[in-house]
């Protein structure tokens, strides 16, 4: 999508120096656009745990450019495939919820197994993890057109009234390569001329939605309104929410759904108002070897300072870390939520729109 | 309650000049404690409306200390009579959404409604804000005994582990006069020993649950922690909540509840674990002349700056406001929702404890 008008992707190789990959600082929006340099495994690492980098697809394809970060900084002190295993292990826990994380690495290691020279294995990783960015896009492009129908449905009952869509987070264009996933069908509805207005979560403690859902819809000129998390109750009880999208962190085989903190408060209200509530995600997001999203997904804790610390701007242009509550106060900061399959309408995937079960997941990802 | 060690109550008479009417200012906290000294009715309703003071209670009482300023500073350019009318109307309108604003005036118009002299009106306007006064701290200790009982019995299938409450925004003392409602029975059962331990709602935008509530248990020593309010559903899908109390700024005759924005997702959520949903609330709350909270409730929206920026404290001790998204960003800003009664175990009065029905209510509050 555009920054300032100029075309961007969040992750790609430098023009330059093909060893240096390059990703967008997503931790100074939307005060700063900014892009940072990766070139070691750690660097790609420490990207994904301090959320330089974040949302599942980008950070699997950042996860994957790691390892071929990794391979060209091997140095034959170990065995190759040794080396191999032990930089995916590093690699896999930067962020414990996202599962496309380990699929994509998995998926490299696997591809991986029998070269035993540096050169070819650098070759390939440099292939597979661009192939994996350019599936993510495609990926994207397919979950927009599909999320698309149902906003144009709900649009041709509207009379020219703008469809009201409710967002959480951000699982935008940023979170993936472009597009995004819950905000791919918003882009086309909105290219497609579909008038369309969406309610944003602001999603504390990190306010992704405030700080980068609001930036690129804004960017994009897309109509929105920021809300407070708690609001989004309210406005389904009044008619004002037309429809819920979402993204996905990680997916059970029978549809419950890994998304940031907060997500399962407003499919619940989605239910109590009869507004239906989607969830966008690429296959990448499924763990087909879960069925009990909330006791078998394990939920990340993050740092207290993300609740007790706000970042933010002073009128004068200054960036200021302020703390906002007593001193000393503890907090509990749990990174996501899981809501479970009965509370949504539908996913929608880079295959088509299914329901939120075993059987008719089933039917579109054949094992 | 304690504030550093000395016993305050939020608003009282200067006992030096009983024509000024001192208040805590609650925007400061818990950065500074400061009070602040109101003089006229202009001076009432500004604490009203800018929230130097809050909590349905506190607004209450407020209004007729307002009444009461407002009779001092009567220059008799018009008749007596149609002069508290005015005055009465015009405190009325410093917030929206609290009943029991409109209640106590209304309450405090007709007490005075025979005399003609000033010296009289007066004299009875602060006999009836004290009396006001003190009937909130009693029916905040009632309601502190009767809320109580109920968490005793919770402790005593507990072993010995703290009983885990959640809470949403202020309805602390802060929002009372002493004790609060939501705050009333936590504060009882840790006097009485019995182990607890609070969950406390961020409440977004104005985070009074981060600063207030927060502040409040810690200046108390009840053992807490801050969550951000897409916490809650989480923690309750994992057993980690045992019982929910929170406030309430207008309660229908049927039972459904107007409180701070998003405690109706977190009645769902309750409602979705089982856990027992309490709303703790004087009787000065009550609207008999509504039964359909959602659409006879009218709901505040307030400034756009409540969720755009975010006041903090830095690390020299300087106050900051900051902007916390991208500017020209639109915001929406509701200060209330409505729970419905069948989302709500029971009311939790000063006369004792109802379920959320016509029947019930009627049965403790006969008209």
């Amino acid at each position: 999508m555009k920054v300032n008008g100029l075309h961007y992707h969040t992750i790609w190789v430098n023009e330059n120096d093909s060893s240096v990959i390059e990703v967008i600082d997503q931790r100074r929006l939307p005060f700063v656009f900014e892009t940072v340099q990766l070139k070691t495994e750690t660097d790609a690492f420490e990207a994904i745990r301090n959320m330089t980098v974040r949302g599942a697809p980008l950070i699997g394809v950042t996860g994957a450019f790691g390892m071929y970060l990794a391979l060209i900084n091997y140095h034959e002190t170990i065995p190759l495939q040794e080396y191999i295993q032990e930089k995916a292990d590093y690699l896999k826990t930067a962020r414990p919820t996202a599962v496309n994380l380990a699929i994509l690495i998995d998926e490299m290691v696997d591809a991986l197994r029998n070269y035993t020279d540096k050169e070819s294995v650098i070759e390939l990783a440099l292939k597979m993890a661009t192939e994996m960015k350019n599936r993510e896009i495609s990926w994207s492009e397919q979950i927009g057109e599909y999320g698309c129908e149902l906003i144009e449905a709900i649009s041709k009952k509207k009379n020219g009234e703008p469809v009201n869509i409710l967002t959480h987070c951000n699982a935008g264009w940023l979170a993936c390569i472009d597009w995004g996933t819950a905000t791919a069908p918003i882009y086309k509805a909105f290219l497609k001329g579909i008038p369309i207005h969406v309610w944003v979560d602001e999603t504390r403690p990190r306010n992704q939605g405030a700080r980068l859902t609001a930036w690129e819809l804004r960017q994009a000129g897309v109509p929105h309104t920021v809300i407070p998390d708690n609001t989004g109750g309210h406005l389904m009880q009044h008619g004002m929410v037309d429809i819920c999208i979402v993204g996905s962190d990680r997916t059970t085989a029978t549809g419950d759904v890994a998304n940031k903190i907060g997500t399962y408060l407003k499919a619940l209200a989605a239910e109590d108002n009869q507004v239906p509530f989607y969830v966008a995600l690429p296959s990448s997001t499924f763990d087909f070897n879960l069925s009990d999203g909330i006791n078998e997904i394990p939920i990340e804790q993050r740092d207290a300072s993300e609740v007790n610390q706000m970042e933010g701007i002073s009128p004068e242009g200054k960036i200021h870390t302020v703390r906002i509550m007593p001193e000393g106060s503890p907090v509990a900061n749990y990174g996501f939520d899981v809501t479970p399959a009965r509370l949504v309408t539908g996913l929608v995937t880079e295959r088509g729109i299914c329901e939120a079960n075993r059987e008719s997941i089933s039917s579109l990802f054949q094992k």
